[in-house]
């Protein structure tokens, strides 16, 4: 295969992708988010605190560190295989940042806040790499100003999967290596990309204005300026924003032309290093030369956004960088053509709330003329290949479609209008606090891994706080690794872990022997006996008569087959109980029905950690509102949701509580007393509405040292006990309590998002007690 | 309630458990055996060597110890709730026993084999408890002589239960303690047993004869003599057997008489110690003055028998015991009526062969009239409560009568004829030689608890060897304690344990995870991948294209729903394969396939322990026998049996056997070569008559290294690992093998017991590595 066949052959990719139906295999991807955040207090000025230890050690978190400034604060998500993933990432870790700040607020401009004399910004400290990280920020703080580098951004990082290049390769590129196939096909993408770039920039720049404060120093003239474009959409990616001193022509052909252009550069001392070069989209390689993935760098910070950036415009940029793949070139990228896309960047930075401002194409063209040109172009080349197909990516390319036909009616105008409205600093504090009150509201959530159980959400998230790399090994499975330094443990499902022993678990499992090992240990347990046959069972009513007890099948665990008996006077109702539970297994228990609340008790390492105990759906009166009306004010809490995505479940209005409220001579239309307290359920589970109160200081502690001697019973490090309490604020005696299930996988969320009560932050303790230290 | 009315009550007994249907609680009850056999060596003489240090330290083995001597092994089984485990236990102790006292024998009769000198018979020698043992035991020796130590017997415990006499108590007792309900009950059993006990001794005595160097000094007189009764069927239970010199008087009154009158024994000196009464039937009581059980004691060893005495006598006994509780009892237990049990019971050990023998009852009688009345009143008693209406109970019971209608074909008068034609030494020797052969071939069961998985099986009978005390805690879960001295283990499925932490066993439960830990760990693991939809499969043909590759459900462990493509070179035939994956489960995996051996590697603490290769069933020819026969033939191996109850499965000859046959062109009427292997099924699972062949000497130690790593990376420590290996005698190279599979569950029997190689104990090392010491 010649190289001129090759590379018609590159320009006609969208044919050779519709033709083997690759469609799905480009859309393939792995996504990444880097973005910084300045802190800022509560007046909108520049936080001078250090980096909170509560983040973790900044030299060794990989997904939170500081950038220039120990002021900055830089999230970074891992690859993704989807958008939505590194979308749900980004705003998680956000989330953490802000939980771990205090007063302080997370700035969602990417101008900066407040500034106080370039003198009193502080670069970011450093302990063990020290040199390298200080004296290169210090150099930086000479050359571009300290302010300068106060301007945030977020970097979009993009790679093809090297299934789609291996399923290329053998189809029609078997001549070609896999290598070069993927450096070409990456080098496409960056000269495209470099080409249509301005079309990001005006749909998508937010920083149309800037503090009075950010006074910089020009590059080019060398004195000071205010930063301000007045029709500008992006001052970041202006030319007065954070960009070199001059444009470097880079040689695009080949990755040894890209990298020996970039080398001339350092050796002629234009730069210090090869990553001074701030070049709109970066090309990241390995040591065996071959491109890894590509880094957009032109977007700015979304102060419409919480986590900085929509889920529309992902979409959008994945879109448009698959495009810009398939878009045939019909030039080299000459030094001259890269110079005019440089100019177009910098017109639409600063022009291009002007819709009258004249783009350098093969002829000037306004952009609104020319992105309808892009957009048809782009509808062409990606819908036969059913790229745009799916809702999500269907949606993206028409809101972007809209905002280039009525481009005023865009987001940077609005964005602008609020700003000379509110203020500035007024605009960006009211909506960062609005976002820090939303991070609060829904700590217990890893956005994007909803699928996933609360209980590793909240473990996966205490473990970025704490700089501990995670794994997803088992999505469905919850099963996830967690690594840091030289410790590694693996952990299904937030609680089963390496602590425990297996047959510990096993003896957790089995009612059976939980109850015997414990009775030998002289536990309280429900005394009784466990029933293979109906007449031995029946017979033996006897021994029960006149006690109270329940009557239920050997494993269920979820109330079915299951009769208490209060009295336990009749025979009759006796032994209809017990054929009850043989309908439902082949091996039933009675057991002594034990009087009081059931507490849930947590344990970890032999410490009793949280106590809960539930309640059955309930509203409490004010006086004024019906019970329907308390259901649904009780609902609207975010902690209260539908299908297990919240620590609460939502109480139902449906006909299992009219009928429950009916046979208290009520209906949902009854007005309870100022705090009277109304019931809609009998059950008290959480998935029916229950509340969870927490009490893990209100219960004596004669029962915590019971709870914790069962569990080294069993030889368990992680446990949910169940013990039913007489009267929780007296002494435990030979007769008030007993333990009545082991379990060995229990939800941790419960403890940490209770209905009443603190958060006991279970997820940091299983850490602590893997020995992740939390430094 | 009067104490007269009480009586009477008592007297009517079976009236009541008939009237409130208490028959099945009668029956239930608890049992037990302690049996003595002494050693020999192959010539029938005394063994003089020490208790074997295999069996565990005899003064805290509470299954093996030694009696008087040391020669005298003394197996002891824990209280058991039905007779037929009591009877496989003990058998089973026996078993263990024969298995470690190398070529010497257990000698199956009461009377000894060939005695040494008075003086050279050993006394039983101790360490810690020296002083108590030694000096009784030396005292024993003076009062009675070391030869008629040397006598050994069986005794059977036996106790009623305690939902047996509370039911009593609440139904018509209420007055009465349930503690003197309790001793009134076995003062009952004991008063009657004692009257009527010369019938067991003329329907189960076993030692009409005795060897000539059996010559004791009489009780009585002081002379030397040799122990004969001509026509006598128990010589154990003879005058001249293991006797006190008087018959003393009890008070079977009550509990505190009965005390009362053994003190009295002591206190004139008649007796050094309470225990050295030597009743027929003892009583046992705890330190609360309530009687926990009875001692059986003049049962002869069995010399038809392996365990001493057949599930028959046992049955029988049990019925005997229930009717001496319901037999009305006409007088107080007199002086009188104690001297006339006592002589009828000599004059059945010694005159019980001849049918004349006048017994003294009422009026003269012999021995068949008095049986036949109470084998017709048992009938009577126990029929109505269908105690005896189960098939082993019903068939004792017909025995037993079957016995008395026509003793001189009862099994003491087989027994005297063969020791006469074949010789006292010769008959018994022989009984033990095939006793012998007998235990050694079914060396993996554990009697009367086949229905428990042979791996734990296995493990129990390690356990008892070593004196570590097992309980069951749930039995159809096969989950046992261990305890010895202040170590105890649980543990489900011999493998499930305390040494595994929690998360590394769910690891290996999913096989993905798996691969992926390895994987990182640098292990050789199959190259593929996991699939949630089919037609992503699909379309990753192009990945597997003409590489042999395996197509299989994510879970599946069963050969469901798996595809073999060893070409992969029709994308047809991939499809198919790939959509019946998906007909299976909603995720599939596909996997290179590694051609080569499959091993089964067994790791306990990251050490190999044992290696097998499993091939399919199949007959290796004889040049003379048909397919038909060679089957036979290799089935009659006790090692096969059918539901797993074995270590082998027996080949099935039936259509799926017939067709593979077939597509050879043969069938079972083919008569292979000489060592011409002729296979019968086409995979290798045991469960289809597979043989296992142990591979542990064999395979190149560069494999054992790999697997040892691999259970390093999983932080497991028990594992069953699956390889495959092209060529398992050259070193492991990068390509030449790979792990399929960690198994976290592995069965241990196959490694013990294989059908070609070496038993690997793997039982015992499990014990090791839980820490039990093999004192």
């Amino acid at each position: 295969m010649k190289s001129t066949t090759y590379s018609n052959y590159l320009n006609n990719l969208s044919d050779i992708i519709k033709e083997n139906s690759f469609g799905d295999l480009l859309k393939e991807g792995l996504f990444g988010i880097e973005k910084e955040n300045v802190r800022v207090d509560t007046d909108g000025k520049l936080s001078m605190t250090p980096h909170n230890v509560l983040l973790g050690n900044k030299e060794t978190n990989p997904y939170i560190t500081t950038d220039f400034s120990d002021s900055q604060v830089e999230m970074i998500t891992p690859p993704l295989p989807s958008v939505n993933e590194v979308h749900g990432f980004i705003e998680t870790i956000h989330d953490i940042v802000t939980d771990s700040i205090g007063n302080e607020l997370l700035w969602p401009q990417s101008t900066p806040p407040i500034l106080p004399d370039e003198n009193d910004i502080p670069i970011a400290r450093y302990g063990k790499e020290k040199i390298k990280n200080e004296i290169y920020r210090e150099d930086l703080a000479k050359k571009y100003g300290k302010k300068r580098q106060m301007i945030s951004g977020l970097h979009f990082n993009y790679s093809i999967t090297d299934r789609f290049v291996t399923q290329l390769q053998s189809k029609h590129f078997k001549d070609i290596t896999k290598q070069q196939l993927t450096n070409d096909l990456y080098l496409r993408i960056t000269r495209n990309f470099m080409r249509y770039r301005w079309l990001i920039v005006w749909l998508f720049g937010q920083s149309p204005t800037s503090h009075d404060t950010l006074v910089v120093k020009s590059l080019q003239t060398g004195e000071d300026k205010k930063l301000q474009c007045k029709k500008g959409v992006s001052t970041r990616t202006s030319p007065y924003g954070y960009r070199n001193r001059k444009d470097y022509y880079i040689d695009y052909t080949s990755l040894a032309t890209f990298k020996q252009s970039i080398q001339d550069l350092v050796d002629t001392g234009e730069l210090q290093f090869d990553k001074e070069l701030y070049l709109p989209i970066r090309i990241k390689f390995d040591p065996e030369e071959e491109i890894s993935h590509l880094e957009v760098r032109i977007l700015d910070l979304d102060p419409y956004e919480k986590s900085g950036v929509s889920k529309v415009t992902l979409h959008f940029l994945h879109i448009f960088l698959m495009y810009c793949l398939l878009k045939e070139e019909n030039s080299a990228f000459s030094e001259e053509e890269q110079l005019t896309s440089t100019k177009n960047q910098d017109l639409i930075s600063c022009f291009g709330m002007d819709a009258n401002t004249k783009l350098m194409a093969d002829s000037p063209v306004t952009p609104d003329q020319w992105s309808a040109q892009i957009m048809n172009d782009i509808e062409d080349t990606l819908n036969p290949l059913n790229i745009i197909s799916d809702n999500e990516y269907a949606q993206a390319m028409n809101i972007a479609y809209n905002i280039s036909r009525e481009h005023n009616k865009s987001r940077v105008f609005r964005l602008k209008k609020e700003i000379e409205e509110q203020g500035f600093i007024n605009f960006h504090l009211n909506k960062a606090l609005i976002y820090k009150n939303e991070s609060t509201q829904k700590a217990y959530r890893f956005h994007g891994f909803e699928d996933m159980e609360l209980s590793t959400q909240l473990l996966m998230k205490a473990a970025i706080r704490r700089g501990i790399s995670i794994k997803i090994l088992d999505r469905k499975e919850n099963f996830i690794s967690l690594e840091k330094a030289d410790k590694k443990e693996y952990v299904m499902q937030a609680t089963r872990t390496s602590l425990d022993p297996y047959n510990s678990v096993l003896m957790m499992e089995n009612k059976v022997v939980t109850k015997k090992v414990l009775q030998e240990d002289g536990i309280n347990v429900p005394g009784g006996n466990e029933y293979y046959n109906t007449n031995r069972a029946k017979s033996d009513y006897i021994f029960f008569k006149n006690r109270a007890i329940v009557v239920k099948p050997k494993s269920t665990n979820f109330g079915i087959g299951i009769t208490i008996l209060k009295e336990n006077n009749s025979k009759e109702l006796y032994e209809r109980a017990v054929e009850m539970a043989f309908e439902n297994e082949d091996s039933i228990l009675i057991e002594e029905f034990i009087p009081g609340k059931e507490f849930r008790i947590f344990i970890i390492n032999n410490k009793v950690v949280g106590i809960l105990h539930r309640v059955p759906a309930n509203v409490c009166g004010d006086g004024k509102s019906t019970i329907e009306q308390l259901v649904d004010i009780k609902n609207n809490d975010p902690i209260r949701g539908k299908g297990y995505k919240t620590p609460l479940e939502k109480i139902a209005k449906g006909e299992a509580e009219e009928i429950f409220l009916k046979t208290q001579g009520l209906d949902f239309n009854y007005i309870p007393e100022k705090d009277e307290v109304v019931y809609l359920r009998e059950n008290s589970n959480v998935s029916t509405g229950g509340d969870s109160i927490d009490y893990t200081d209100d219960v004596h502690i004669s029962y915590k040292q019971i709870a914790e001697q069962a569990s080294k019973s069993l030889n368990v490090n992680i446990t949910g006990l169940d013990m039913i309490i007489k009267d929780h604020t007296v002494a435990a005696t030979a007769d008030n309590h007993s333990i009545i299930e082991m379990n060995f996988n229990p939800a941790i969320h419960i403890h940490c998002y209770p209905f009443v009560g603190k958060n006991r932050y279970l997820n940091e303790k299983i850490l602590d007690a893997l020995g992740f230290e939390n430094d």
